[in-house]
């Protein structure tokens, strides 16, 4: 095993099939661009063990994903692709770079989920792309334009409805997208409370309803307990699915 | 005559018929959202027969602007229309915000006219709005996007050709759209060398080249003789124009 590479929040590992690599998920934790840094306890394993789960359901749905197994609690086989280097977001609620952007209210539901890409490109502090710009970037085609939205739109329906049965709200959250050796995209990176905006569907209080990584971003406090929850939710509904079925 | 609004660059006065304005133009220049501030002298009066002379241009190719005459050097008539919070700007070569916040070098030749919209609205910083974010911000109307679309290349098209017989690459420009009482989205502002940047197409030196308020923003000195000459140039070529017809 040799690392290929090292992000902020994971390691790239090969393997001894060139076609599949070993992804180990960090407990670091970074937000504003790296500027804040920290760990928090057990987020590798949990992000791990919430974006398998995640994956499979939505692989369940007939939505292609890079994954593959779990080995071990810290770390996902997955195929190999080629990242495309943009950030697809897609908002419920207005929260964040949105609202700071835009003047819109945190909190806001929007009259149709938004779609949204962002340049994964640190130097430039990840901006916001029109659809013009990432063609004029080369960064994506009209076709593979036209595949992240409405990939993005049906994993936003899939996961809404998921996050709901588990009493958790899904506000936004960001996709990373990959290029197979057949030119297929494929769902890549994670689906965590890392990369998800959750809040918990049953607690008003806009503070304590945080279940992600905003707990950490504004120092909110109990952010270990928050992913903890997440985790426990999503498997106790896996099982409860599982069972009925 | 009662003054409506004085913005960083013209003041907007009532006259006697309520369908009409009248636009006063300021030798006042800012950049940076006012944070740079000076004066350049006869400013007003030049940006205002500019404007008189490319509204007149564009009206005679059937596009619909607010302007009616020019009564005096430093003042326009124009109907009244209520301004859209949206900044139209269309790209042809890489420059300025955009290479900021795409990494593009400056100068690079589009592969196709760039038409983008900001947000008018200085405590956010004019920010990037995609269509989506219009829509959701009730900005304008579908409709209304895809006419300010249509309408903003068809204006750089005419702009592009005339500006090259005078010897300028016309690199970007700013529009601004109203809607009259009847809802027609009239082209209104000005275009002047404040709201376009403008390279003398014989010049290779990338400072020498500069005909527009990118002399005063990055204080490149003769912003003066720039603007002067960017009015001799258009006008002689109007006169050109005419005597040929």
């Amino acid at each position: 095993m040799e690392k290929l590479y090292e992000g902020k929040a994971k390691i790239i590992y090969s393997t001894e099939d060139p076609e599949i690599l070993l992804t180990h998920f960090k407990d670091d934790a970074t937000a504003f661009n790296a500027q804040k840094r920290g760990t928090i306890t057990e987020k590798g394993a949990i992000n791990c063990r919430i974006s398998s789960a995640l994956f499979q359901l939505l692989e369940n749905q007939g939505l292609a994903t890079h994954y593959l197994d779990q080995p071990t609690p810290q770390q996902m086989r997955v195929k190999s692709v080629t990242i495309l280097p943009l950030e697809v977001v897609v908002r419920n609620i207005a929260a964040g770079s949105l609202c700071r952007e835009t003047g819109l209210e945190q909190g806001t539901i929007l009259p149709f989920p938004l779609v949204e890409f962002y340049y994964k490109k640190d130097e430039l502090g990840d901006p916001i792309l029109t659809r013009d710009r990432i063609l004029i970037l080369n960064l994506a085609s009209l076709n593979q334009l036209e595949q992240l939205q409405t990939k993005a739109l049906a994993i936003n329906t899939h996961l809404k409805t998921f996050f709901s049965q588990c009493g958790i709200t899904l506000v936004d959250f960001k996709l990373e997208f990959g290029l197979d050796k057949e030119g297929n995209l494929l769902l890549a990176d994670e689906i965590s409370p890392d990369t998800c905006r959750l809040w918990d569907q049953n607690e008003p209080d806009p503070e304590a309803r945080v279940m992600d990584k905003d707990r950490f971003r504004q120092d909110l406090g109990k952010v270990e307990n928050a992913y903890q929850q997440v985790q426990t939710r999503i498997l106790s509904q896996l099982q409860l699915t599982t069972k009925e079925s």
